[in-house]
């Protein structure tokens, strides 16, 4: 019986793990809809993000099931409440890659991004990026190393973000109102998507020690 | 037994009732911030937030431990779960809140929103309002009909936060830059509370009906 209920906990990890490497595509798709102008990625991010969502129901419902079956205690029980949180977390991650694609894609053929804040957009798209993948070993591996660089890697993105928007509010902004507004908001979603992969860190953090990261 | 277990469920349900009131008032303060100028109200708000979000823990631990010493089936399931998702939503408004009122802040004694602005930011505080009024309401009869009307507020709130982007990226728009990037994001904070509020209104609806809204 134990066994079977082991199995049922590292499935729905596994299914975290899937999710994190859907999301993780979407993301990269997302950022080269942007930045290479690819119209293509944009509508594959736009259209897969029902896969997304549909996965997110079944970490769901397999996380509801497993508790109602299984009546999960301490350890077992944080484990799958902080999979039905992570689900989520992963589910808005997917959001905002199509967020940005839909930005991307309203623009195009002109680039949303202007020449003079593209440098900032690539490097939050690549520190983004390089979260998810730390998401994907925080999850399959529980490495509190791993969840901890994670945390220290938003420090990263939140610089970007001050940057960005210093650049855009700075007498040297030459690209108007409608790129600020764009680069503005793309700045928030690449941030935001840093928020919630940390918020997956610390979740995987409490979830092995039972202890609030204080990082 | 049952009816220690129909207790618990009213009692996560007047919980989240609760948690919207909380939310409620955070927003309306927040909005005060933004459009009066007061600093205490912004001040409440961000220091008020560790109350809603200790309040989401408390409807996530209850709803999980009637999950675990329960294992309600079906109907009882669903309103559960459904209360998780909501609390969830619910938390993320009040952070939304939490975004308006540090926006306000940083930009005191001057106001954050130009006149030109005013008058649009203004409905969508009034509109996000009324949205929690009702979630307040469908939470607490679970009506179907004020759940629709929610969702109907929404293509309201919707409408305005595209006036205000038009206006934004129009000619006639003189507030320059800066007050472009703060009118954008606090168009998209009231506008994500609108989404938060639908969100809201469909897992009443899916929960009383066990079907999906078609608005």
């Amino acid at each position: 019986m134990r066994e079977f209920y082991d199995d049922q906990l590292d499935a729905l990890d596994a299914d975290l793990v899937a999710m994190t490497t859907a999301v993780r595509f979407s993301l990269a798709r997302a950022s080269a809809a942007l930045l290479d102008g690819d119209l293509g990625a944009a509508e594959m991010v736009i259209s897969g993000d029902a896969v997304i969502d549909a996965a997110r129901e079944s970490c769901e419902s397999d996380a509801i099931s497993l508790i109602a079956t299984q009546q999960p205690v301490a350890t077992d029980l944080r484990r799958v409440v902080a999979g039905l949180r992570i689900a989520g977390d992963l589910e808005r991650i997917g959001d905002l890659a199509v967020h940005i694609a839909k930005l991307a894609r309203m623009r195009m053929p002109d680039p949303a991004v202007p020449d003079a804040a593209r440098p900032t957009v690539a490097e939050m798209a690549r520190v983004a990026g390089g979260m998810l993948e730390s998401v994907a070993i925080v999850l399959g591996t529980h490495d509190l190393d791993a969840a901890a660089a994670l945390l220290s890697a938003d420090d990263e993105m939140d610089g970007l973000y001050r940057t960005m928007f210093h650049r855009l509010l700075g007498d040297s902004w030459t690209g108007g109102v409608e790129a600020a507004v764009d680069v503005a908001l793309l700045a928030r979603y690449y941030e935001r998507t840093g928020d919630h992969a940390v918020s997956i860190a610390r979740r995987v953090f409490y979830q092995v020690t039972g202890e609030v990261p204080h990082v």
